[in-house]
């Protein structure tokens, strides 16, 4: 499981001003934190308040890449802010993200193309999250092929049915559980498949409790990468035990150390 | 999610002695304890300490239908240890097991047929426990024609696909997660999916986290019913909060008190 850490994110006010103020040590403790705790991605995000988002990412990336080496997800709605963090990228970075519309897919996997990037591909279109499986298959295939056209490896595309609040949405967790399972079987190499899960227990109490149970579920579906918070060692306890149910790590009774301390 | 508590069992010495010595508030204080953390369905097993398991049966039986009128499930490898529950269970009970082997499955079946009881088909036989989802998917086909052929409906069927201590039978584990989705698919109506929970964790430490884990992800995969411990707490939340990602209660903010209550 490629877990992609999601605290560095100007969402959250304080990291905004962080930023914005270009204070290095506060970024670079919440990036060494996720990856001590399980990250093997962190993901970049400047957040709606940043009032000069391209240099504020380059800024970003520059600052995290001091402390480790882990890939980056560069998160923006923007490309040219994602353009600007993929100039300095030292690792191969993944791109956060296209959605299936053909104008923006153009440009992402163009950039994608022009600096060996990897992709998230949301199925959501311009208009918005569909309502059931079938439809997020359907715009899949749609950034599957769009993918392929413009020479992107399918394993380079990460596929996200696009997790929302189950408390706004609490029937489209199914259909995203199912999603997850039937888009690895679009093409070979098969894609990788991914969520923002935080974003299912949005406005809940029992947060942690909904995230882990999820990801357990999700991982028995095939789920490949999560951004996800790291530091939740709950969250992170269940990721572990759940990939050790499907193999991927060898038993022993202290399991949780021995991932922790071979990864 | 059909909830079967695991706790009457006479494997464990306490209980063993307290069946011997007919000490009825013991076994009544057990029934109720998991009555009232969740279970809507007790097993019911003699152990392998027994002098006289069919008149222990018996007893049992008729000890736990005093307190509580939840069904229950009659454990036992032998015929007449089964049947001298079904004589005198006031609600309709499940035979807890057949295999697939025909000799074996002609007396259970018939059994059934005769006091209108359900019954848990393992799939194994003679030749033991499959190591793969094909064989175990044979088996529950062989299962499903004979309990068709007896005049079973297939919805009072349960399929178990037998699930192995994860330290000594790791890869099993996946195996069994898909085996419980396609058994799903074997017959109309379904089948209902089983498993014995706790067997998983056997030996292990972390016995919670594993048991809770596994849980989730099969409940993901569509299983319908579970032998376990509803004394454990936190394998509880994981179950109400797996059940409700798939939307099979509806969402608040203080859900597991909600199903708690409701239920």
């Amino acid at each position: 499981m490629i877990v992609i850490g999601e605290l560095i994110n100007g969402m959250y006010k304080d990291l905004s001003r962080a930023i914005a103020n270009r204070e290095s040590d506060i970024i670079q403790h919440l990036a060494m934190e996720q990856v001590n705790d399980g990250a093997s991605m962190l993901d970049v995000n400047i957040g709606p308040y940043s009032k000069d988002p391209a240099q504020e990412m380059r800024w970003l990336v520059e600052t995290i890449q001091m402390v480790t080496d882990v890939p980056l997800s560069l998160d923006s709605t923007k490309a040219d802010v994602i353009e600007e963090g993929l100039k300095v990228a030292k690792r191969r970075a993944v791109i956060n993200s296209t959605s299936a519309d053909a104008d923006k897919m153009d440009i992402i996997f163009g950039l994608a193309k022009k600096y060996n990037a990897q992709v998230i591909g949301l199925t959501m279109d311009r208009s918005g999250v569909p309502n059931n499986k079938e439809k997020r298959l359907e715009l899949a295939a749609v950034i599957v092929a769009k993918a392929i056209e413009c020479g992107i490896n399918t394993e380079d595309l990460y596929l996200d049915p696009v997790l929302l609040p189950l408390n706004v949405a609490q029937a489209q967790c199914f259909e995203v559980l199912e999603a997850i399972r039937e888009f690895r079987l679009l093409c070979s190499p098969a894609p990788q498949t991914v969520f923002g899960l935080s974003n299912l227990s949005q406005g809940a109490k029992k947060r942690s409790l909904i995230n882990r149970t999820f990801l357990a579920m999700a991982v028995a579906n095939g789920l490949t990468a999560a951004i996800l918070d790291p530091l939740d060692k709950k969250l992170m306890d269940a990721l572990i035990t759940a990939e050790l149910l499907l193999n991927k790590n060898i038993y022993c009774e202290s399991f949780l150390e021995a991932y922790r301390k071979n990864r």
